[in-house]
C-alpha cells in the first residue's frame, strides 16, 4: 500500500498512529500541502486524488481511499488487531463521535487553504488566521471535555483502550500547544494526552511542526 | 429515542434520511440553531449535548450520540435494514470517503456559527460569507465529481443503493441550488441527484430553506 502524506498534516498523524498501532507497513509517498505550489496540487497527483488533500492511501488492488477516518475504518476492518473502536456499541458511537468532533468540527477550519482563503478577506492581516485557529481549537477541545468528563475516568478517550478518539485527538491536542494553547483547562484531556506520550505509536507520529519560515496565513 | 435538531441543518438532513430509509420513529426536539440566542447554545441544551450542536440523539437507554455521521454508523448497526453501507469494503471505503468529503472538507466551513465568526473579520461584509460558501461548495463539488466519474455509472453515488455517500450529498447538493449553484456542472452529482429525488425518504427530508429574514452572515 502507497500512503501519500505531508507529516505537517494532523490528518495523515492520525493515519500514521492507525498503521502504527497495527504495525502495518506502508510505502511512503511525499506530498507537500505547503507552498505557493503544493506537490499535493500538482496535475500528478491531482490524477491519484482529485481532491488534492492527503492522506490518501493506494491498496495493491488499485483502490484510492482518501480522508482519513474513511482510512482509520478500513484499517480496522482489514487489520482487526488491535480494534480501534470499542465493541461495546454506546462506546463506539461515543469513539466516533469524539473524532468527528474533531475532524468535522475543529481541524476543518483550520488547514493552510482555509488560511489563505482567510487572507484574501479585505481586512485581514497576519493575526485573522492565528486567532480563527485559537478560537476554533478553543471552542472545541472545550465541548469535548464536557463530553469526556461524563464518563467513566480512564486512561484513554473512550474504553479501555486506544481508539479512534484518541488517535484523532493526540495530533490536535499537540497542535493546540504549538499553538500556545496550554491544555491545562482541560483536565480530562490533559490526562488523556499524557497517557498516549507514551505510547511509541502515538509519540513517534505527532504531526511535524511546521517550520517557522511556513508559520501564519502569509505563505 | 429523541432527536434534537433544527430542519434548517443538512447535518440533521442526513440523520432524518437515514431514520426515513430504516423506518425508525424518534420523537423530535426542536432545537434552533438560528438567532442571537439559539435554542442550541441555551443553558438546558448545553447540559444535553455540551458542543451546542445538532443534530443529537438521545437513546432509551440515555446513552447521548452526536455526530450525524456517528449517529448514521450507529442507526446502521441497530437497525440493519436496508444497509447505508456497502458490503464491498472498497465501495464501503469509499462510501464513507464521499461522505466524509463533504461533512468535514465542505460542511464545517459552512454553518451559521461560522458565518458569524467571517462577519468579525474588519472589513468582512454581508457578501464574505457567501462567496466563502460558494467557493467550498464548488472546490468540494468538483472534486466529488472528479472521485465519482471513476466509478462504473451508477443510480446512486457508490453501489447499488443509498449509502451515507447518498444521504450526505443530497442536503449539501440541496444547499448548493439554493446557494444559486446549478449542479449541471457536475454530470454525475447532478444523476444521483435526480435519482434520490424520486425517493421519499430524501425528497421529503432535505434541509429546510431558511427563512429570507435569516439569510445571510448578518443576523
Amino acid at each position: 500500500m502507497k500512503l501519500f502524506e505531508d507529516r505537517i498534516s494532523s490528518a495523515v498523524a492520525r493515519v500514521r498512529i492507525a498503521l502504527a498501532l497495527k504495525a502495518v507497513e506502508v510505502e511512503s509517498v511525499p506530498t507537500s500541502i505547503l507552498g505557493a505550489e503544493p506537490r499535493s496540487r500538482s496535475a500528478d497527483y491531482l490524477a491519484v486524488n482529485p481532491q488534492g488533500l492527503v492522506p490518501a492511501l493506494l491498496t495493491d488492488d488499485g483502490v484510492l481511499i482518501t480522508q482519513s477516518l474513511a482510512i482509520v475504518e478500513y484499517l480496522d476492518e482489514w487489520f482487526p488487531e488491535p480494534a480501534l473502536l470499542p465493541a461495546d456499541p454506546a462506546e463506539r458511537a461515543l469513539a466516533r463521535s469524539v473524532a468527528l468532533s474533531i475532524a468535522s468540527d475543529i481541524h476543518p477550519l483550520l488547514p493552510p487553504r482555509v488560511a489563505k482563503r482567510l487572507g484574501t478577506i479585505p481586512g485581514a492581516d497576519s493575526m485573522t488566521a492565528m486567532e480563527w485557529n485559537r478560537h476554533w481549537i478553543q471552542e472545541g477541545l472545550t465541548a469535548i471535555e464536557a463530553l469526556l468528563s461524563r464518563q467513566p475516568e480512564r486512561l484513554f478517550a473512550v474504553g479501555n483502550a486506544p481508539s479512534v478518539a484518541d488517535i484523532v485527538l493526540f495530533p490536535q491536542a499537540i497542535n493546540a500547544e504549538r499553538a500556545g494553547i496550554s491544555l491545562e483547562r482541560w483536565p480530562r484531556i490533559a490526562a488523556v494526552i499524557s497517557s498516549l506520550r507514551t505510547i511509541p505509536a502515538f509519540a513517534a507520529n505527532a504531526p511535524v511542526p511546521r517550520s517557522a519560515d511556513h508559520r501564519g496565513p502569509r505563505r
